[in-house]
């Protein structure tokens, strides 16, 4: 649920263009191919619809062009479907998000496949996770945000690099590992729990001996939080008609450590029910992503009286601990005391209605895309 | 401005009463005096009014009881008008907020000076600032808050302990050098700003080589922060249609820190304004008090986005510095880099009205009572 790519995304969304021109300026020998792609049609105002977005097919040369330096070619594998990508719909005139452009692929996270490359540190056949664009082959001038996937360990899935052990992943580890500060014993509390985040940062502080709540929208997701991710319980906050009630009856002594993936109406339910020295961590809202006018939160006085910390991040701040992470985290999936969830739709043009479905709750865990992989290569 | 005495109070409002109980048992051998006292008539919903509380006048003799340890009986000199005493005055369930008693004095900051004591720690003729009754004389027999006044700089007003010497100042200091991490260079805003802690907010900024911006409610006060007290820039919120606006014009590049002292409609600007890695330090939110509900904020989105801190403080986590603090400050008011403005009403009747008025804006700088000294000792 983790929204904050944005100071990134404007350098990445120029490398597309980049990418384009030098596609057409290609004289390579190589095949070309057909390039699905998902465009965005127009700006969105309200809940996106699948219709904002059309599957268009162009063609594209499988070499760079000899003039390209520092350039790879890759063939996407899986593409992520993350709330944060709402944003960039908007036609903001905010600096710090860079939207979309009508009439070209979107971009996101995803895990690709070296084709050809340019540059020094890729090599063909490589595997990368990293921000690319939604369409089947790629160019990426800028490769500095990069991750190269390590072959090493062939039981893991490929598409966990869009989810646990990708972006969501470090969102979960730094959000709540280092901004929250957590403590064994403490009383936790995390929405849109079943999420590609969410259903982490439960499973670490369970990992950690805090006593951990969630809440979902389906009851498929409560069970699925209570019996396969391990809560020690978890409600569906659209049965609860008083949200301050249903915290009340899971913490009766209050919330230390609330992580925030919804705001609005569940935030002003937890407000009041945070202990002193609570901490919120604010990842996102997508509560908050699609309503013209946000809703207003009114109990914010909490945070004086509680003495309450809330501090919103960026997923980047903590990349630097990515090499830590992947260790523990790997160790964790192998040894089982870590699930992940996954909800994997197959083929580009079902992606624009996996995106859609992020905002009305209908992915079942992480919302993946898998490319026909076999396809044209 | 600050409200966070909440947590301490529990245990001072005891005080009180037990301190009624003792005076009953007396059978001293003292003058007996009329003690004028400031009642709360009954719990307030809403802008308090002067007919909230009545004056009235009991007696008490001038010794503590023989039987009583750890006392001290004090004749108050100054009582301190605090907005956090606001929600004292509310029939709260809260267990953080020990609500005034309706029928008895009402409670607050003071200075007094010790007329008998069974204290070690005290005797007749001391000087203290701390947690009193609204009445001439007290009985304190919970005296771990109360800060003994050295009296060794004639040259210092005694009413300043309600203020730069006391809990308002601690909470500027606490807030602002501690919770904020503020660094040379950084922009401030503060709300509030010529209000007993505001004014001090704004100059340990000058000091520390911050650009400083004040709000405040009227023409006089924004010349006080102009003219007096050094701030940089300073506007009358009253008269800016878009608050929004307003901070774009003093803070083009956006502000680093952000005082807290009011909520609601400014706290909503202020977040659209914020600069990335900013701290928003919250004192308190005056303009909400009164209001059966409060204004809902709309633009928590950006703590996200800028990855804003925003945190709750109450004034009694930085006590332990105090002596460094009245170090540093006293020095300050020497030297004439910092100066405090003091809004003095003469009289406990007059008290009722000097409260009230807090919630107006009808003060200029701190507000305090000066009883009248030299009567009935």
């Amino acid at each position: 649920m983790n929204t904050g790519l944005f100071l990134q995304l404007q350098r990445e969304t120029e490398v597309m263009a980049t990418a384009a021109t030098a596609t057409a300026a290609a004289e390579a020998t190589a095949t070309e191919v057909s390039n699905k792609q998902v465009i965005l049609k127009n700006y969105v105002s309200g809940f996106p619809k699948e219709s904002d977005m059309e599957v268009r097919t162009t063609r594209i040369r499988l070499k760079l062009p000899e003039a390209s330096s520092n350039a790879i070619l890759v063939k996407n594998l899986y593409l992520s479907c993350d709330p944060y990508m709402r944003g960039r719909m908007n036609n903001s005139q905010q600096s710090y998000i860079q939207s979309f452009t009508p009439g070209s692929p979107l971009t996101g996270y995803g895990v690709a496949k070296v084709l050809d490359s340019t540059h020094q540190d890729f090599k063909k056949d490589d595997l990368i996770w990293g921000h690319t664009g939604w369409e089947e082959y790629s160019i990426i001038t800028t490769t500095e945000s990069l991750f190269k996937i390590q072959h090493s360990h062939d039981d893991i899935p490929l598409s966990y690099y869009t989810g646990i052990l990708g972006m969501p992943g470090m969102t979960a580890y730094g959000g709540f590992y280092e901004l929250c500060s957590p403590k064994k014993g403490e009383t936790v509390f995390v929405s849109a729990a079943s999420g590609a985040v969410g259903q982490l940062v439960g499973q670490f502080a369970k990992i950690l001996g805090c006593y951990v709540v969630g809440s979902a929208g389906t009851q498929e997701k409560v069970d699925l939080l209570k019996n396969k991710l391990g809560f020690d319980d978890a409600f569906n906050y659209k049965e609860e008609p008083d949200l301050n009630a249903a915290l009340k009856r899971y913490f009766p002594d209050g919330i230390d450590i609330y992580f925030e993936n919804v705001g609005g109406k569940m935030l002003d339910a937890v407000l009041v029910n945070m202990r002193v020295h609570g901490r919120i961590s604010v990842c996102g809202m997508i509560s908050q992503y699609n309503l013209n006018e946000t809703e207003g939160v009114h109990n914010l006085m909490n945070i004086v009286m509680k003495q309450i910390r809330m501090e919103g991040f960026l997923v980047f701040k903590y990349y630097h601990l990515y090499p830590k992470f992947l260790e523990m985290v790997l160790a964790k999936i192998r040894d089982g005391s870590i699930t992940y969830v996954e909800d994997v739709v197959q083929g580009l043009e079902n992606a624009p209605a996996a995106l859609v479905g992020l905002f009305s709750g209908r992915n079942v865990g992480k919302q993946v895309v898998a490319l026909d992989i076999d396809s044209n290569n």
